[in-house]
């Protein structure tokens, strides 16, 4: 008895404002919990949201193709008593964001706790069934570690934060590991990887299953003129902007060995060539491809996930301004895999053209994955999942 | 040029929704980007909310008073063009929660990407200056190191979730460090001290400024049904409830062991009594106050934040039937401090009462320490820099 009130106290008690919410989570007529998003069998998901007062409602998800027809970008709700809902169709196999329009103005999901920003929006998410999506979810596997850290980046004069995926029982071992840097794009930052990327769930799940090599991820900060992601620098809280003047300055570039030293140093890594990878999306992308030709010797594995190119006005940076002459090193010197995926609908297909064209011009061996959609967090882990997999095969 | 195209194509495009939510965050008139909150110098805070057809907006805050007068736990918002607003008067040194009640549906602030979840809602939250909320800030200090890692439960037989602190420095030093055990309650998980609990930054700041010596803080799982926080473990994504089965039953306290194994084995800590310190909030007080009798010479810091005193049924469970003769062997056992915090308004105040009677009955010296306010995460960050000056002063 005493349990009980005690229980119930401390579950309505923690904070005053449970009260309120509690109460709304409870259909007024069927006397039960509400859930929303539910995802069925099939793959279509429910929405449901209290809005008594509320004149129109529609879920506003990354699933509809806003472009299609004027209106298409979201679906209206349909109420009942106080409570609103909406039923999709089956959805494919993925991770998907959605917030909710009421009366024009946009929110998040009051029943869903599952919440992710995505530059300077937060928003609710879900994952459906069937094999792509699987691998973004947690199973019984082992599981590696996640951590945030913070580097000294000498070039920079900054100390820096960044995320590092350790594989299972990376600690209790004494072997050594390849290293895979992966890069953000510019709405990003040192926890989109982890978050949008479900880089800890893929990694668990492939190394689990044997299609990929135990090694470690790490995910810094690709913007320079940052310490941190939003919210964990000294900067405090702000309101997100992510339009920086270090993006295409060269400095990320310039001072991407201060990453490496650092790793290499504080991580029993393998420290050779064929034992380091480096990818990136949209402007991690444009990281990429200049830090794996200023950088020489350095990477085997490159990934160009959905890649900016040039980001630059600053050609007189060497690293712009030498990047054919580095790109020509980069060929001589060798590497095993130089991939580049892109969705075909992406505002970047046509400047992915020419960056190709560029590379057969100078006899750059490399990987094409040509997929559909466009610039997406959707193709950026179906990209993972196919890079990985391509990695470190003889180390 | 390309720059800029590609530049505002990237910040405009990386979700189709981030056009819908960028577009409300313009204010129509002002043609300006606009801010919520706003923090003011006198602490002061100004909430504004796009919601052009919606009848009636109010904030709902943890600092207001919701038992003072019907509807003082929420202040309405004045609508001004598309836009509502409110501000608050000047508000303590804190961090607060917050959502908006629209036409009687509460949601989040879609202007504050910053959220943290507390038991089944995720939270709004901002921080006011002061001297209390700059332990809670960052600042550019030596940090700390976060990680979620996996620990094999052998009582439990299963393989569970929990986050380290480690303290500045600790991957490159060779020294060992005492270590704190830091428990949430009912509503919490691995991930509540971190995020509402703020410890990374308190740990940084107090260690920087020598109030506190570097230490490791270990964040366990206490519900011990589950193996990680909501959607980081193979139950995938549901509807949270803590009204576990495990809640207690006598299962954290008797496998607790197994964590302090893991944490031995696998990290540079002292294995004495001297250096190591367990503190929990609510349910997680009712866990250290059973485990740390429950386990001989262990440990010589204990903290009790708005302690659960009994919350079991389950009498016949060693940790509960024997718990009057374990402290007795507690106190001859003897240990540095057993500290007692306690608000004032907290729905548990009765039952400290009795339980400090029943350490006076015992003989057991004691640290008592009384707040303002209730049942409250402002309380348990209160505590938290009140009980850490006091650990490992001698070690």
């Amino acid at each position: 008895m005493l349990k009980n009130i005690i229980i119930i106290s401390l579950w309505l008690g923690s904070l005053g404002l449970q009260h309120i919410a509690a109460q709304e989570n409870i259909h007024p007529t069927e006397k039960k919990r509400m859930i929303s998003p539910e995802v069925h069998a099939n793959n279509s998901v429910t929405f449901r949201v209290y809005a008594p007062h509320a004149q129109r409602l529609s879920v506003v998800g990354n699933w509809m193709d806003r472009n299609a027809t004027a209106g298409a970008g979201k679906q209206a709700m349909q109420k009942e008593g106080s409570y609103w809902s909406y039923t999709t169709g089956a959805l494919p196999s993925d991770l998907f964001l959605y917030q909710i329009d009421v009366d024009g103005a946009v929110f998040n999901d009051p029943l869903n706790v599952y919440q992710i920003r995505d530059v300077n929006n937060t928003f609710n998410y879900f994952l459906t069934g069937g094999e792509q999506a699987a691998w973004y979810k947690v199973y019984d596997v082992p599981h590696g570690t996640m951590s945030t850290r913070w580097y000294k980046s000498p070039t920079l004069d900054k100390t820096r934060r960044l995320t590092v995926y350790t594989p299972p029982n990376y600690e209790a071992g004494k072997g050594k590991y390849p290293v895979l840097y992966l890069l953000h794009g510019m709405g990003g930052d040192e926890e989109a990887w982890p978050s949008l990327g479900r880089v800890g769930q893929i990694l668990d799940n492939m190394i689990a299953s044997a299609k990929v090599k135990p090694m470690l991820v790490v995910m810094p900060n690709g913007h320079v003129s940052n310490t941190a992601a939003p919210g964990e620098s000294s900067r405090g809280q702000y309101p997100i902007d992510f339009f920086t003047p270090d993006v295409g300055s060269g400095k990320m570039e310039e001072s991407f060995s201060d990453i490496i030293d650092f790793i290499e140093r504080n991580y029993r890594v393998k420290k050779q060539k064929a034992a380091r990878a480096i990818a990136g999306l949209s402007m991690g992308g444009s990281h990429t491809l200049f830090i794996s030709s200023y950088l020489p010797q350095t990477f085997d594995y490159i990934g160009l996930f959905s890649a900016a190119f040039k980001m630059n006005d600053n050609a007189e940076n060497p690293v712009f301004r030498d990047f054919e002459k580095n790109l020509v090193r980069q060929r001589d010197d060798g590497y095993k895999l130089y991939w580049i995926g892109m969705g075909k609908k992406d505002f970047l297909y046509k400047t992915g053209e020419q960056y190709r064209e560029l590379l057969d011009d100078k006899q750059m061996k490399y990987t094409y994955y040509e997929s559909e959609g466009g610039h997406t967090w959707s193709n950026w882990r179906l990209y993972l999942t196919e890079f990985l997999p391509k990695l470190f095969r003889n180390n």
